[in-house]
């Protein structure tokens, strides 16, 4: 039981990392200062978790309770620009830590939805949330369209799957759950990239013409 | 008090049927995927009541607690296509359910802040708030100006008064709940109605010129 | 103690109303009606309080707990067009309310932050994300990009600096807390308005263009 809490905060942790990392990266696009790269950074890394925190009612919230995830982000928006050369090296360059920080996110969601409440469905869902909030949140600040509600490449749906695999996966008895994690995560990751990769998108609802 | 509770559930129910079709016309309308009009559709329906329980810090929220409420969202979202030519024969297609759902959830929301606090005024606000942040939070996805805040047919005020109606009616002594409930939600469907039909708004405050 | 509470009502009091007048100058230069110019003022004045309290797990919120908090700003929101009036003769006319405002709520978000977890970061931020919210929402709601995300005159970190000042002063040993938040609100308010009036800006961040 320890183990799965530290392996939990382990991913948590990582997700706040690669989260702001991407929040930095949304925001130079939009060429904004310290305090607007600082803003997004913390919107996106902990959007989600926040969340996911006040819908599940726990307290103290994840970045109040742990002062040091804020840190990291501080410290990386005010070392954006080497951090920007580092990471404007690796392409797809925004992509990979966007998949990788709602896989992160959306699993530490379904697992602390399952610790209260016994819905597989809300888990599932709160996982998602968690997942994708963040994003939707910077895309908002930075006065975009979020791209979760248009006609894009496949992205909750993403986590929705890989948060019902996490599910699965821990139901089949003796399954531990760090082999749920992995398997969840990995799923999370390829879907987006390949949903990315060859433009899976859902057709958009066209409304019935009016009469 | 049973009854009263099973009725306030009923309610909440409709609300969450009737903003979910409300919020699959409004996606629609943006061409949406099936991802986006669910979450559309699910910000409508949930966006005011998760306010209201965060705000009145009730555990667990509403659609927590009653898992097949998302469901329900879930599938109109996933029926959209049929569920929009049903609804499409009816005119004027947007504006019932939308005042029907304002008004249901403006009843639930002065109900469940009367029992937390013994404040009429809060209690009318926490209805106003829960009835009409689900539209806000729609027309803010779908990227609109939300209607609430520019000058437009009377929306947040047909809330208001309804709230106060269902105050000052359960006041009178050996009013049941429920004729409370049912006037204040006639009041604010009727009110919202004619405000639309004759195009009853407030004028438009001016700055006053600068010297 | 007793006292410390009343210090930090009867400062929360006059941020509201502060807030409130903000609002309703927000709110007029967009044409609202007085239902969107209450709501705007509403979101303006206890946004950020309302973030705390929810951040905090505090119960209840600030202006449930105090009913007459919210029908001070629709005093405020019926009567905007003398209000109006009276505060267009002060000029800059949005700049010190503004200030002020974000001062005042900077302070108590940093000192309830103290009293509920030990950390200084998290007090600063919170009293930071108190004091600018309800700005970023009125910016939001006006569909204004929030100016606090962009490069404009510093904002965000004067509260961030401060409410350091507040927390540096207060350690001090014998210093009472009285002369701790004067010391703050002062620098708060004489920093951004020495950064408005000198344009003290941080530089953009650029992106380092694609290879």
């Amino acid at each position: 039981m320890k183990m799965d809490v530290s392996l939990l905060i382990s991913i948590e942790y990582l997700a706040v990392i690669v989260s702001s990392i991407y929040g930095v990266l949304l925001a130079a696009r939009k060429g904004m200062d310290v305090m607007g790269v600082f803003a997004v950074a913390f919107a996106v890394a902990f959007g989600g978790g926040t969340l996911r925190d006040l819908f599940l009612d726990r307290t103290p919230l994840f970045w109040i309770g742990n002062p040091h995830y804020p840190m990291i982000t501080l410290g990386i928006a005010v070392f954006a620009g080497p951090v920007l050369k580092l990471v404007n090296r690796i392409k797809p360059y925004l992509l990979l830590p966007d998949a990788l920080g709602m896989a992160l996110f959306a699993i530490t969601g379904t697992a602390y939805s399952l610790e209260a409440y016994p819905s597989w469905f809300i888990a599932a869902m709160m996982g998602t949330i968690t997942g994708t909030f963040g994003g939707v949140l910077g895309d908002v600040i930075c006065n975009d369209v979020p791209s979760l509600f248009t006609p894009s490449p496949l992205n909750a749906t993403c986590a929705f799957t890989g948060c019902w695999v996490y599910l699965i996966v821990l139901s089949l008895g003796e399954t531990p759950k760090e082999i749920a994690m992995i398997a969840a995560i990995l799923v999370i990751v390829l879907f987006r990239l390949a949903a990315v990769k060859w433009n899976w998108c859902f057709p958009a609802l066209r409304e019935t013409p009016h009469r």
